[in-house]
């Protein structure tokens, strides 16, 4: 019930800001969303170190502009084109490395919390600033509407789907409530979301694109569902957070679009624009 | 004395490949080192995963001429300037992610393992991509032997100074070999190191360059070869290999370069080549 007031508020409010937003204003709320996602990541992986964990987050939100957009840091400094996400990222390497070296708890945790910065880092800004590059693109709305709505309406009918015919597990050690009847109803709610879209207001995509992108975007996002239970468990939590009544944490809300946005993207640039 | 044959050998041939090796040639001795690098790293971090290890190793082998050049995977994919980096690190970290989720040992430990792989791309071909944009500069072979100086002397200085009059620990629990007294020693090498250049092959630096070069490069080698011994300790192991007779592995033999290259390039680009 929570969850269901939860998305009758927010959803159009969502729809709205996307509709009006800027490629920045959205830029500066995918920023806040990679705040609060590699906050979330930290007090999870790294429950005994909260400072660190706080500004590795504020470190992500500032590697999301150099990612995006690597020409921005050149403005300031005058690295040779496209490296400006080399110095970026060796920049934060030596600071975690300095970091951890001089602030060691345990050395034989050492090596393994400096990589589970790392994987924090490619988890949450890497992955999430294709959603900027999705909104710069020509139609740039309208492509990430798509992304919601392959994920959306994969999430919806898989739901359905599992609870009402799902039998076979699907991945239990990770998911133990999902069936693979749900997952291959989740593929088909994505199918009916890129036509919907394709039939409404992306009318370049072809069948093929409906079918490939329901397909791979829609399953890459079931995988990011599962890689964040895998994640959740490996940490021994039950829901990133709490910020989203109803909803668990922004993690357990981004979890698909983290690895669905990426592929959306790179097609829609490699192969939809390309033609 | 193992150790003084390898040098005597093992020196003049370096010193004669890095005078004759065209850049290609440089780099693709780069990408070996990175292989090697990498294998020792995954070796330690994840003994009980060498296939993991090695896949992992040949990866960021390949990631290396993207993080040295994106323009080149610009020839075969058309993505926006820049975002090669991107596209590289999204496709491994995808990969990733996929594999530690259907490869599950120890769920408890999944999370730790995939950071390490990220915490390895990062620490061997991220900090050794700049050795290959040190030889490609302007006077790229005269930049190397700068940084081979600066590290050796260092090293060499440190091992005598700290031998004779070490009396206070440097960094004991990383480290208890090292002395304070040999640390000072190091960077006064390091200062020589650059003197040496400067009045013999690199005439463009100022007095005022060899210092800082000596004091920051030399400081971060310093820095490096207290983070691998972190890093050996964390993981249990005394040394990184076996592959250098009387040198222990590839990464004690790189331990500081990795470090160091990295200042040294973004001062010879960034200031030296600047002015």
């Amino acid at each position: 019930m929570k969850r269901l007031l939860t998305g009758v508020i927010a959803l159009p409010l969502l729809i709205l800001f996307i509709l009006k937003a800027s490629v920045f204003v959205f830029a500066c709320f995918v920023g806040l969303l990679v705040l609060l996602g590699l906050g979330e990541f930290y007090r999870m992986a790294l429950p005994k170190r909260p400072v660190v964990g706080t500004v590795a987050s504020l470190s992500g939100m500032l590697v999301l502009p150099v990612l995006v957009s690597p020409e921005l840091l050149l403005r300031f400094v005058p690295v040779p084109a496209g490296n400006g996400v080399l110095l970026a990222l060796t920049l934060l390497f030596s600071a975690v490395a300095i970091f951890f070296l001089f602030s060691i708890r345990d050395i034989r945790q050492s090596a393994a919390e400096a990589g589970l910065i790392w994987l924090g880092f490619a988890y949450v800004p890497l992955l999430l600033s294709h959603l900027v590059l999705l909104r710069a693109l020509p139609d740039g709305v309208s492509w990430v509407f798509l992304m919601l709505l392959i994920v959306m309406s994969g999430d919806t009918a898989a739901y359905y789907v599992g609870s009402t015919l799902g039998r076979r597990k699907l991945y239990p050690i990770v998911s133990p409530n999902k069936s693979i009847e749900g997952a291959l109803g989740g593929l088909c709610g994505s199918l009916a979301g890129t036509l919907i879209a394709k039939y409404t207001f992306l009318h370049q995509l072809t069948v093929v694109d409906c079918v490939v992108t329901a397909l791979a975007v829609g399953a890459l996002g079931q995988v990011g569902d599962l890689f964040e239970s895998l994640l959740k468990r490996s940490f021994g939590v039950k829901d990133s957070g709490i910020i989203i009544p109803g909803h668990g944490g922004i993690l357990d809300r981004l979890d698909s679009i983290l690895f669905a946005a990426p592929a959306l993207y790179y097609y829609a640039y490699l192969v939809v624009m390309a033609r």
